[in-house]
């Protein structure tokens, strides 16, 4: 017999990946030019030339058995330094090779960060709106996913929530800043608050408690946005991170757990995530990419059109009437719908070939995200769709 | 506070891993060209040059948005079809696309096969001699690992000791042909009674009882050795491959599962092995690693060396008098020690820089694995050494 658990969970499909075959489906019909696709979170920007360069020039120049060998579990040695040292130089942090683990993606990332510091029957808190994939790497492990609402005015914490869902079994907070959905960054104050809190309750309860940071978007920051380097505002820290935005690199499934050298056990952390791997089929990247990346990793795409792109749909949405927070970077952004349902205000998008995605995966219904990584072009001529449909179905 | 689970695994070493760490040191002290180092499962042949072609061509040509974008969970349609369709042609099959799930080599492979099949609680057999790995494999899903004895004699399946130790909590079992650390492939006549018996037991406890195939190894056949495609025997079988070995590529982490269409759930267990990768962090393996190994899928790196140096080893360990099975294939023997620690013999000859790895972790002590995936004229200098050190320690 199969697993049922696994079996039930083919019935389940993600709404966004629903959405996204049904844009591609129209798309065949109308030409993929007339959707207005913003469902999914694909860069649309290529990974920079240096790292197309730096890859041929390995496979033309290095012994093809160098550069396939196996890498340790943690990751290549010269890699996790390079990583170490290039977080030092920016954050004004102390890492050393031993804090760096390197994963498949954030996704990875987290997956062994939430192993690494919570047992069956802990409890996991995090913040809505928030990334749905959090549900399964979190509930796999035993441990119980706890949401606080959404602070919907500024998308910062809401913490009279957070106070109220604390009980001595919390032993970690999943924050993810930038936010996807929202494209909000927790700012300084926050952090320090939230930083705050935590210090108290450890001492309330007499165990560690920590903060596992999600940061796939760090690198994708607009204009006097503020996005503090969460780790440096609480010892207990493990910031997961992936080269899949800032490099445009998702397919190489390549990412790193970063442990604050001041966190309890922080110099074992990163190795007991190569013992974690073990079980469940060894989760490290390959090592030619760890070597490429490691190649260009101060670079970035060029990252601009998202902040452009971003722009242009904010100036439209405010104009429309919508209740909406300018995000602070990522490539989404999460304004509230025009009626309770937001997964009726969609479908209603869909009939003028709009693909939006409802907030009710996101633990926080009555919203949408769109997803704006597609040409700005594209973004332009969507505009004046979005402005009929909410005239001819809102009268706005 | 940490998972004290994964920090006291800290303290469990490998076995391999260390004597590996002590011959790169004992390397540094005389010259690693002094140190005859038989530990490492590491391929010692380059991948093809087709294959670096590919990849070269690939990113020169190709779209960096096409080649770097996301894989979908179960793998590119496109690769899984091409497998699909190559391993219908080598094994007269009948795969689909449906049927296959890239993975993150064998490792993956054989977790999310695990997963798929057995619920916690359940029993999965397996045979001595077996890779250490399949512990953490299989202990981590709830589920608990028996091991049927070693048939020493012939290296295939001591049948006796497997019906004593089948219950009607065994939904699994996991087979290696060809094997490591023994070399041997599990022949026709293996294969045909194993199949026999499981649909003997099947129909006796009213279950299904999958055969997991650990099958990395299976390009690397030596002359007129047996090795039979495990899954046209019985239908409940998940074949998990590698092409670590094949094309000398263990530092891409690449595989696949390929699920016998008759298997029970046969069109649905790929699926879920994509459900199950979404709570352990996606184990897909990089969308350029997809597309450049699907580009060479028929080809394998010059294998030919590993026979090569089999025989030579094979020859000097009969001369000498050692109990030795000769092997099918792998880059692995497994000679029975001259005395009865194996650790001891093991230990003796690192004197003599020779560096064997003792059975002990591979269920079956008494036996030493060579691994002689080394250059054949290492393999040359060695033998003479291997035969000082049992003349000098056992009279021989």
């Amino acid at each position: 017999m199969v697993n049922e658990e696994y079996l039930k969970m083919l019935q389940h499909k993600s709404v966004i990946r629903e959405l996204s075959e049904y844009a591609t489906a129209r798309g065949k019909e109308i030409g993929y030019e007339n959707v207005f696709d913003f469902s999914l979170g694909n860069p649309s920007v290529p990974c920079p030339e240096e790292y197309t360069e730096a890859v041929i020039d390995m496979y033309e120049k290095e012994n093809p058995m160098a550069i396939h060998s196996y890498s340790p579990s943690l990751g290549l040695d010269s890699v996790r330094e390079t990583i170490a040292q290039s977080l030092n130089k920016r954050f004004g942090m102390d890492y050393e090779m031993k804090h760096i683990f390197m994963t498949s993606g954030a996704a990875g990332a987290l997956a062994h960060a939430v192993r690494a510091v919570t047992c069956p029957g802990d409890e996991v808190v995090t913040f809505a709106p928030f990334f749905p994939e959090y549900m399964p790497y979190i509930n796999t492990t035993g441990a119980k996913l706890k949401v606080v609402p959404a602070d919907t005015e500024k998308l910062q914490i809401n913490f009279s929530a957070l106070e109220e869902i604390f009980t001595d079994k919390v032993t970690a907070l999943l924050v993810n800043s930038p936010n996807n959905p929202s494209g909000m960054a927790l700012n300084e104050e926050t952090v320090k608050k939230l930083a705050d809190l935590l210090y108290k309750k450890q001492e309330e309860y007499g165990h560690d408690i920590f903060l596992i940071s999600d940061e796939p978007y760090r690198e994708i920051i607009f204009k006097g946005a503020e996005c503090p380097y969460i780790s440096r505002f609480y010892d207990n820290t493990i910031s997961c991170y992936s080269f899949s935005k800032s490099l445009s690199l998702p397919g190489e499934r390549i990412g790193y757990v970063a442990v604050n050298p001041k966190a309890n056990s922080g110099d074992k952390i990163a190795a007991m995530c190569g013992q974690i791997s073990r079980g469940i089929g060894h989760n490290c990247p390959s090592t030619t990419s760890q070597l490429a990346v490691a190649k260009v990793i101060d670079e970035t795409s060029d990252l601009s059109v998202y902040e452009t792109n971003m722009n242009l749909i904010y100036d439209t949405l405010v104009k429309l009437g919508f209740e909406v927070v300018k995000p602070s970077g990522t490539f989404y952004i999460f304004p509230k719908a025009l009626e309770d349902d937001a997964v009726a205000f969609c479908k209603k998008a869909m009939k003028y070939d709009l693909i939006l995605v409802p907030s009710d995966s996101f633990g926080c219904p009555g919203y949408f995200r769109m997803a704006y990584c597609i040409d700005t072009e594209k973004v332009k001529r969507a505009l004046p769709v979005l402005e009929k449909f909410v005239k001819e179905e809102y009268g706005k």
